[in-house]
């Protein structure tokens, strides 16, 4: 069942960006799913999709949308978990207040910031997010206003706990053995833009003492960082996107620009690597007689959630017989937002296969490791009631 | 007159590609000087111009054509010098028998191989060479039958001997403090393109020790090699052109390629580089499991200028009371050619200001070495006769 409407969801499209018609297929599916399940079936002013009983105070779901080169269970598998373990728990429980929810737009291909739906939720859109705009420069208040949705909530009863399984997009639970996580935290993230201007010359000129080389500045720069994150436990940082000014085989670069994106469990560790990302750019540019910019573009604190949460999440792994490991997310995912917003939220890893490939159509997880899932998630949501 | 006619010329356009209108305009504007001068003008099979006296059995010249972003100084210098130092060897002896040579296309802008004149004149293009195409398709070989010329001339007599003044086009004489070098040689070369494949990730799940990262290969090779460049005397090594695919700043690189140019004095050092380029970068890849191929994509031997003309340039440069300092070039050049073809060749650097920069608009030489070049490269001449 859930790997055949992970196979439905996937057919609607494999891209099914935020407020898309892509997006807008997926949850009209799901809708009918919630309405299966005996659901009230409600859309927010934001476009989020609830399936609710009773006051539908415990919160449980994911996204439907999706980045171009997305898998099958990336949001998608969250979703379609909290319907069967929401269904499970009416068995015993039939008037049990539970709520599923779809939010929207959590990749934040189109807009370029993600979780727009739970941001919504949590009142943290405000009117710099919503002139946000796409590469057309189409704003998402536009793209809203197109779909007949007015826009961010404004009476919003959060819930009284949220609780999301999704697969995890890493290699950690496949190498420690382990079908499920437990999640203690949102790892702390920010991005910097960094620039390092030299002078370009030609290749076979300029002795190598005399160079202000921009590209051996950010290759200095890229194992510098990689040695101060090692040091630094849980914590990672990627020199994703770089672009050398005209390039050429011939000529010395002159000017290089490049992304950096580091992450870490706490708010001191990521402190740590904050300051680092301009001292190492700073140093390494010295080194190389060149100038530098390291401008910080964003920067999203680190998110502990809940104990009470966590708790129930252990219990119910403990029930069912089914060990799972402790883990801090490296990804931001809408239980995050909730949780900074004061929410008891958790989440449920589950392992990915094929070395933790994500954003990938080979990006997987097992049936035997979902059913786990959706028995620790049933057991979790009969215990938060 | 020198700086004048340097402006003639770079008033036409400052990119005057080998075998395009400018570059045509260029040669016509030169021709004009060196019927003035009172030599014979002709026109080789592959469009070469020479002003010629006597059988003309000692040259001197440059090039005309140039790069899109060019200065004054890249190849015009030589050939405007030469015509002043023709004219001066003429004072005293009427009947000297010189000439002066305007190579096309050196830079090989637009097909992509440089030196296409003088490799001409040294029977060095064949049916490959002429069947090479720019951007549009367009074979050399048909690019000059659209100007009415055959091709390589087949029967050529070689000059006793060639000297080339060319603005060095790097730091070293400015840090030095001399105004002119005495050219050892050219520089061997070699062209590298390396793939590192590893395996794209999200930046935020996977811990830095499971990494495959292709960017991370590539920024251990760039420090290895300027490592490996340093310890060998007059050797540079550079990585101008990096591609990541599908680059972005929260994924880890999965496939990065990017080029390596190596250079150095001779052919024992040449040698080293070009055996480290693949160790290396198979080590950096096993270090960041990741797969590469690092693929040569050409090699020029070094070729040592000749004994001969460097005596007399030595000698010369004695007489003016010019001091000349002695270096290897790093770049390529016409009078590499004709040396590697058993010409008695030479060459006379004149020193680069601003740091020197080259293929730049502030590409300089000062009117002061200008002179004392032209005075050296006279005196050079007479001994040569």
């Amino acid at each position: 069942m859930i790997l055949r409407r992970l196979d439905e969801i996937y057919a609607i499209a494999q891209h099914r960006a935020g407020y898309s018609p892509e997006e807008d297929a997926a949850h009209e599916l799901a809708a009918g799913w919630l309405r299966e399940a005996g659901l009230e079936v409600r859309v927010d002013e934001a476009g989020n999709l609830f399936g609710v009983r009773g006051d539908g105070r415990v919160w449980c779901g994911s996204h439907l949308d999706s980045v171009p080169t997305a898998g099958r269970f990336d949001g998608a598998l969250g979703v379609v978990a909290a319907i069967e373990a929401v269904a499970a728990v009416a068995d015993d429980a039939p008037g049990a207040p539970l709520a599923v929810v779809v939010f929207r737009d959590e990749e934040g291909w189109r807009f370029g910031e993600g979780c727009f739906g739970s941001r919504s939720v949590a009142g943290q859109v405000g009117p710099v997010g919503l002139a946000r705009t796409d590469a057309a420069g189409v704003t998402i208040e536009a793209a809203l206003a197109a779909l007949g949705l007015p826009g961010p909530p404004v009476d919003v009863t959060l819930p009284a706990a949220y609780v999301e399984v999704h697969i995890e997009q890493g290699p950690a639970l496949d190498a420690a053995g382990f079908a499920l996580a437990d999640v203690t935290a949102i790892a702390g993230m920010a991005g910097f833009n960094v620039t390092f201007r030299g002078a370009s010359g030609h290749a076979g000129t300029v002795p190598m003492a005399d160079r202000s080389d921009a590209f051996a500045a950010c290759a200095d720069l890229a194992v510098r960082l990689r040695e101060r994150a090692l040091e630094v436990p849980g914590a990672v940082a990627t020199i994703g996107d770089v672009a050398i000014a005209q390039p050429a085989a011939n000529v010395i670069p002159g000017v290089v620009r490049a992304t950096v994106d580091v992450r870490a469990p706490s708010a001191a560790a990521l402190d740590l690597l904050v300051a680092a990302v301009p001292a190492v750019a700073a140093e390494v540019a010295t080194r190389n007689r060149c100038g530098v910019d390291a401008v910080r573009a964003w920067r999203s604190e680190p998110v502990s959630l809940s104990p009470r949460v966590r708790a129930a999440v252990q219990s119910a792994a403990g029930s069912a017989g089914v060990p799972v490991a402790e883990m801090a997310s490296g990804a931001g995912h809408d239980a995050g937002i909730l949780a900074a917003a004061g929410v008891d939220a958790g989440m449920l890893f589950v392992r990915s296969l094929n070395g933790g490939v994500s954003h990938r159509p080979d990006e997987l997880s097992s049936e035997a490791d979902i059913a786990a899932a959706i028995a620790v998630l049933t057991g979790t949501l009969r215990s938060l009631l």
